[in-house]
């Protein structure tokens, strides 16, 4: 079976955490704990965000050299060597020394003119002072939007066409190998007018890119890892339910608050009906469990009804 | 015919310029006018050095929270995902859209018991006073060895002795997809007394990692591109002679100042001895020349005598 899998910017670094290489090693030996029986049994391919990782590089850039500090795409490929070391190496090491591991860096093709361009929604990068933000705005021409009483940079999210280096990843797929890639939702590029791809200050969805990924790739099954155990209806309140087992039509007629399970939702079910494959969302650590149908929430075409978590 | 490039240091950034994102990607735009014509008639694999790269992110880390600076196996990892994102997008640009690139991380096995541990000699990130050497020293067991009047801190640079993602790198190759390894000399390290793989601080000789990528290809020609156009007998002296072609017996037989053409040298005489195919040393511009044993150094084996440049 094939499994693709990503890993939340929670399952890496825990909220609130400080994004130390300490704190981050430990968790990737988390969820490295947490992948090793499927990497024993499975193809696996890793994806990953890098959330906490970027803002923590774009604020010691910002220490040292303001007007020097590099752009948006530069720090996501930064991240994607970083984090995708420490993976290999964790994973590895509970792995036979004989497995072959491939991190590789992943540029995905966007297009400019994607809406997201017009609303730049994705917080990016630490909080500001109204009259830094002003300056910001002046100086860089970045885009701001309040956070409680401070404002901090927004760039736009646009949706994933295609992943560049797709075929290097299934030749290596097909000779066995864990692959590690498009992580921090891949390094978000376009075609310029003269037909030559150039980065952009943007962020890719992880969730999105990582589906894209997974129906490229036509997983098995695409699981999303993150902190929370389940898909809940009612999230919150006393009457929460977990849901075990959906239709992609029938999770989509529930609302979700935005920013949380919203766009896992809707990469689960496109996968879904894409693919005709299953796709799932749950708990790190979990993911045996998850295979196994017995935890988090699984999205499948043709799940006649929806079957809830016992309370 | 199987190529491996080692693009030196001073190739993506000239000396004493600043590593901003602007500075790194006109140069890389320049090595990759050079490699295209390469790319478009052998299988082509590029490794690279990451010095002032590391050393910017050592001056970020370091201005932003110094207790929580990112070990050096962390920034190499960073500067792989980087660098490797630039050439792969400019050297892309020159080639037809459907050519394949990865960018691999790439890690290397040292041995602990290197004779290099107990003596640093790489120097790396930024100038200190005599005091801030000191503290670093007792805080975090820096090494340091005078540099002018200033301090500077220094790492052992141990022998590469595995590449552990070799195996895919061949994969690919098998493919035709453009590989990108190995920068920086590849991420050290070495298997602790749990038998797992832990990263060191330490600095692999980018000229050492790439013989060792090119031998183990197989590779036809191993090309180290930096900005001197030959390796030359009494350089800098009014009879200096620039090396067409030589035996390794022959050029071993020259002396040249440490930190300069040495570690080149002996590179290129190993991957010779050991393979029987050419390994040569010159000037990233003349890249297409170097390849028709036009310019820079080749060093074969069985070469009779040896062929200078004309002056």
């Amino acid at each position: 079976m094939r499994v693709v899998v990503a890993l939340g910017g929670n399952a890496l670094l825990r909220r609130r955490q400080e994004p130390t290489a300490e704190n981050q090693r430990e968790n990737v030996r988390i969820a490295a704990e947490a992948m090793a029986p499927i990497a024993r049994e499975h193809e696996l391919v890793i994806s990953h965000g890098n959330g906490p990782q970027v803002g923590l590089l774009a604020l010691q850039g910002a220490a040292y050299k303001p007007d020097e500090a590099y752009p948006l795409d530069v720090l996501g490929a930064q991240t994607e060597g970083m984090i995708g070391y420490m993976i290999e190496q964790e994973l590895g090491n509970l792995l036979p020394p004989e497995v072959p591991f491939a991190t590789i860096l992943t540029m995905i093709e966007i297009d400019p003119a994607d809406p997201a361009f017009n609303n730049p929604t994705k917080f990016i990068g630490p909080l500001y002072e109204e009259a830094e933000a002003n300056a910001l705005t002046a100086g860089k021409r970045w885009a701001f939007k309040q956070d409680s009483d401070k404002w901090r940079r927004v760039v736009p999210s646009p949706l994933p066409k295609r992943i560049f280096e797709i075929r290097p990843i299934k030749w290596l797929l097909e000779r066995k190998t864990i692959v590690i890639c498009a992580g921090g939702g891949g390094i978000p590029t376009y075609y310029d007018e003269k037909n030559s791809l150039r980065g952009v200050e943007a962020v890719i969805d992880k969730d999105f890119a990582s589906e894209l990924l997974a129906r490229e790739l036509a997983a098995d099954l695409f699981i999303m890892a993150t902190d929370v155990g389940a898909v809940f209806k009612d999230f919150g309140t006393p009457h929460q339910k977990g849901i075990k087992r959906s239709s992609p039509e029938a999770i989509q007629s529930i609302e979700f608050p935005a920013g949380s399970m919203g766009p896992k939702v809707q990469a689960a079910c496109h996968f879904a009906q894409k693919t005709g494959n299953p796709a799932a969302i749950g708990a790190l650590a979990d993911l045996p469990e998850i295979l196994e149908r017995n935890a988090g929430t699984t999205v499948m075409s043709g799940s006649k009804r929806t079957v809830w978590h016992e309370q």
